[in-house]
Order: structure tokens, then C-alpha cells, then sequence
């Protein structure tokens, strides 16, 4: 007899894209997590297999964020199937790309093609947050919404829950680097401002606003000169070392833009086309090599799908 | 012989448009300033006749925004051409209507073509704000903007200035009542928080980027949706007599959204065609007229042409 399985993939995220500070979020095609359900041996979620996190992850599954979005579904469903959770990590810990908000996409994509589809795309959102929090301690939607979605996401509102999926230039292309330095999503929060003067409030908005204005209108030069991130950046990029140095270059080489992806280390570049994004890259990994610090680069376009059934 | 002049109608304008603070602006067809300007008796630029502000505002050159525009302009070009200017008032003055921004650009607009058009319409922007700059204390673009382009504008940075024009449904309207009590843009300004809660900021800016989406694809429930303001009105709307329920009544009657037109008092409401705003501004000014307060009520589409030769 055939053993039943689904599995989804699903990819890397930028939350905050420099000018949204926790609205704003971009899919990458890549890297990504891969989870897969499978009949189990008892009712409920359990998480039988965990690779790719180098032992860093739990592996209990109430402890697992795919653990906890499955059961979430199962409760919410009021059913007792016995699913079996296995969990490839391809993305890097802590690092900014929303690696816990991929497990818990991946886990919510596959669970539902298991159970037969009980929900639509969009309901799967709310138990992808409950992973989150599991792993951020607040419901983070900037991440969860592109990882599933695909896309550049605008989330205007939390409740009720309200998620655009913007247009952007084909050719857009991130350079992403991801230094080999530990910042946990709770540090890099704490070192945010509580309150903002209302001047640098009103900067960052219509930045916000003229950015959304470029992507409709395929405006790279506005693309450009509306990434400004007021809010984050001036406080997380002493988190990181070398941020000043990375985002230089990355400018120099050609990027349109540059920030911190998240709540860091990861540092991306948007460019324009893929061949711009490669050069940029080089150059963003060379600061770190240079250091002698270990990083991974990534060239990807934005990721138009979003989470996938394999 | 016949004496040259030229005349210029500029229009009321709407600041912040309640999602946009400081950073928004929208023009109306009416009411507006109509500024003339022919030869005079000496070099420079001379005030001669002052019409509809009820002798409230001051008659002397270098006091009036129109005469202050004009001269430095005169200025900017190294010329002393004797130009004497005639001033209409169309719009109430202190209303939040952009009154004087709309003599402003008046004047900027006559004087530029009676002095034959050294200038394009964007270049006339900061010898505008230098009126603007006399009459408010600070140099505003957010109703000089719009009441020069029309449409709506979008202002994501003063320093290089920056002006977006925003698209927007034809068919969207605005319903105005402009009550006989007097705020005072100082005293409007003073209220407002120095600095924001990081959370409010991040709220309001998304609010704004959804406006403008909203705007790019037609979607009037998303207009509606988006259109808040955490900034301003939790302040102003105490300085408004009876804010709350003309809102109320906008709303109940079918506007997408209603708000504080700039510092107030006067209050706008956005409708969908002209029927609707017909019926909207009514019920706003019946408000007033049930506490015997004073008001004048207008209908207008969004301006599309701005300031005109007239």
C-alpha cells in the first residue's frame, strides 16, 4: 500500500522591505522549509522528523511550530486524524528571513492538502500565526502573509485581519546576505523606539506611500528613493556588524535600494533584473568574507507563488 | 489702449485628507481665489485692490501673500517691472480650506504669465510657499500642491521637493461644510502630539499606503476603509463644535469617509459621484443649522486642472 503524503514548500520572506516597518513583506523563491504530513501512529500532530536546524530546533512537537499549527488546525476542525510531521529546515535560524514563519506556512499548506482542503488559502493565516508567536511571542503577519501569498504583502490591518498583495516591476530582484551572526527577533525589538517624533512619523508614511505609488507604476527611480526605513534601521544596523559597509556597496554596485531584512542579520538589496542582483551580491558577501565572517548569498526574484504543494 | 492683465482662479484645497497628514492634499472646484495683475505706477510689486475678505486681511504689500509671492518672483528674476495686483477672495478665510495657499498660487500663476511664463507651473511651487511661509508660520506644500496641480498630491519629501500626483476614481466627490467658528492654524497645531506610540505611526502609514493603492485600483471600500486619521482629528475634533456628529450624519447618509479638512474647522467628506455628496453635505450642514451656528456647504468633484487662467 501506498504511504499518503503532502508536502509543501515554502519560501524565505523580507518583513518591514526597509519602508514598511511591520506591514510591509516579500516573498523569495528561495531558500525555503519543506514539511510533509503522513499518516501517524496515534490522534493528533506529532512531529516525527526535524532536519536542517543543526539541533537547534525542538523537536516536541507542542514545542515545534509545525506542531503547534497542525494541532491548531485539527482543534479548530474539532478532528483526531493522526498526522505525522516531518520538517526540513532550508533556511537559516534567526536570521531576519522569517524562518519560523516558513515552518508554519509549510506546516498550514500541507496539513490542509492532507485533510482535504477544509480551508481556503487566506484561512490559513490565522494558525500560521499561531506558530509565530510560538516562536516571536507576538502574532507576526508580515512574514506569514508573502510566505503563503507570494508577492509584495501590505498588511493595513490586524483586526480584522486585512491583507493587499501589491503589484511590482517583473524584474524586480532581491540580493540577500545572511552573515553567520546570531540577533534574536526579541533583541533586535527591544532596541526599537517605543514612540517616534511626529515629524519623522510623517517621513516614513508617505515614504510608505510613494513606494506604493512606484510599484504600481513601475517607477524604479521612486522604488529607489522611497526605501527609507526611519523607524529600525538607525537602532538594528549597530546590531549588525558591518551593516554600514554591506549597504554601501551594495548602492555602489548598483541596488536600488538596501536594508535589513527583518529583524536581521540579513542584509537585502532590491535590484533591478537579475544580472544587477548578482553583481550586487558579490559585493554584499565580499564585506563579510573580507571579516571573515562565514554568510550565505541568495539571488531571487519575488517569489509570485508563494507557497507550493511538491 | 487696452491695459494688459492676466488673471488667475485658484481653488480650495483639502490638507491631510484625514489619512495623509502633513503629507496629503486634494483640490476642489470651488470655492477659489481669483488674483489679477497689470502695470502699475512703480517698480515692484504693489497690492491696489483687496475684495471679499471682510477688511480682515492686511492691504499692505509686504504683508499680503499675494504681494509677497509676487515680489519674490520679481526677485528671483533680477527685474523691477511695476506690477500692481488685484486680490478676490472666494474662500473664507482661517476655514482649513487652503485660503491662503490658493492666493498664493493665484498670485504665482497671474504674475507668471504676465510677466511671460519665465516659469513652469512647478517651478512657481516655492515662491508659493513663501506666501504659504507668511501666513502659517511655516512653508506648507500640502494645500499649495494641489491647489496649483489639482488632483490629489502626494508629498513624500519637501527637501529635494518632491510632488506625486496621485490617481483617482472620476467619479469621487466631496461633500464640505465649512462652519462660522474660527480655528486658527497656530492654535490647530498646537494641539497635536509631539511624538507618536510606534504602534499608532506604523497603523497610520499603512493606512496611508492602502489609501493609495486604493486609489490606483478603483476600490472605493478600501478608500473608505483607509481613510483614518490617529493623528490629527483625536486632537483637533475638540477644537470643532459638534465634530463628532456631523461625522456621524456624513456617514450615515453614505460618504466612504469624513474627516478635518487641514487644521479646520472645516469638515470633508469623500463620496462616491455626485448624487451621493449632494445628499451627504445636506445632513452636515444640517448640524450646524440645528445649533443656529453659521455654515456654508459645498459640492465639488476632485479638480483635475488646478490653478487657471482666467
Amino acid at each position: 500500500m501506498k504511504i499518503k503524503t503532502t508536502s509543501a514548500f515554502a519560501p524565505a520572506s523580507i518583513g518591514n522591505v526597509s519602508v514598511g516597518f511591520d506591514c510591509l513583506g516579500l516573498a523569495l523563491e528561495h531558500p525555503g522549509d519543506i514539511v510533509s504530513i503522513e499518516v501517524g501512529n496515534k490522534p493528533g500532530a506529532e512531529l516525527i522528523d526535524l532536519q536542517g536546524d543543526k539541533g537547534e530546533l525542538p523537536i516536541e512537537t507542542e514545542k515545534n511550530v509545525v506542531g503547534v499549527v497542525v494541532q491548531s488546525m485539527l482543534d479548530a476542525l474539532k478532528r483526531d486524524d493522526a498526522l505525522a510531521i516531518r520538517l526540513l529546515k532550508g533556511l537559516p535560524l534567526q536570521s531576519g528571513m522569517g524562518s519560523s514563519a516558513s515552518s508554519s506556512v509549510a506546516a498550514a499548506v500541507a496539513a490542509n492538502e492532507f485533510l482535504g482542503k477544509p480551508f481556503t488559502k487566506r484561512e490559513l493565516i490565522p494558525f500560521a500565526m499561531e506558530g509565530e508567536e510560538l516562536a516571536c511571542g507576538a502574532p507576526h503577519v508580515d512574514n506569514v502573509a508573502p510566505a503563503l501569498l507570494g508577492g509584495i504583502t501590505l498588511i493595513p490591518s490586524h483586526d480584522p485581519l486585512e491583507i493587499i498583495s501589491l503589484p511590482y516591476p517583473k524584474n524586480l530582484y532581491c540580493a540577500v546576505v545572511h552573515p553567520d551572526v546570531a540577533v534574536a527577533t526579541r533583541d533586535a525589538r527591544a532596541v526599537l523606539p517605543e514612540s517616534l517624533p511626529r515629524s519623522i512619523s510623517v517621513k516614513q508614511s508617505a515614504h510608505l506611500a510613494a513606494f506604493v505609488h512606484a510599484l504600481h507604476t513601475n517607477d524604479w527611480e521612486l522604488i529607489s528613493r522611497s526605501m527609507i526605513d526611519l523607524i529600525a534601521e538607525p537602532k538594528r544596523k549597530d546590531l549588525i556588524p558591518h551593516f554600514n559597509a554591506v549597504k554601501s556597496a551594495a548602492l555602489e554596485a548598483g541596488a536600488l535600494a538596501c536594508g535589513i531584512s527583518g529583524s536581521g542579520p540579513t542584509i537585502f538589496a532590491l535590484c533591478k533584473g537579475k544580472t544587477s542582483a548578482e553583481e550586487v551580491v558579490v559585493e554584499m558577501g565580499k564585506i563579510y568574507a573580507d571579516h571573515e565572517i562565514g554568510n550565505e548569498i541568495y539571488v531571487s526574484k519575488i517569489n509570485s507563488k508563494g507557497t507550493q504543494l511538491i
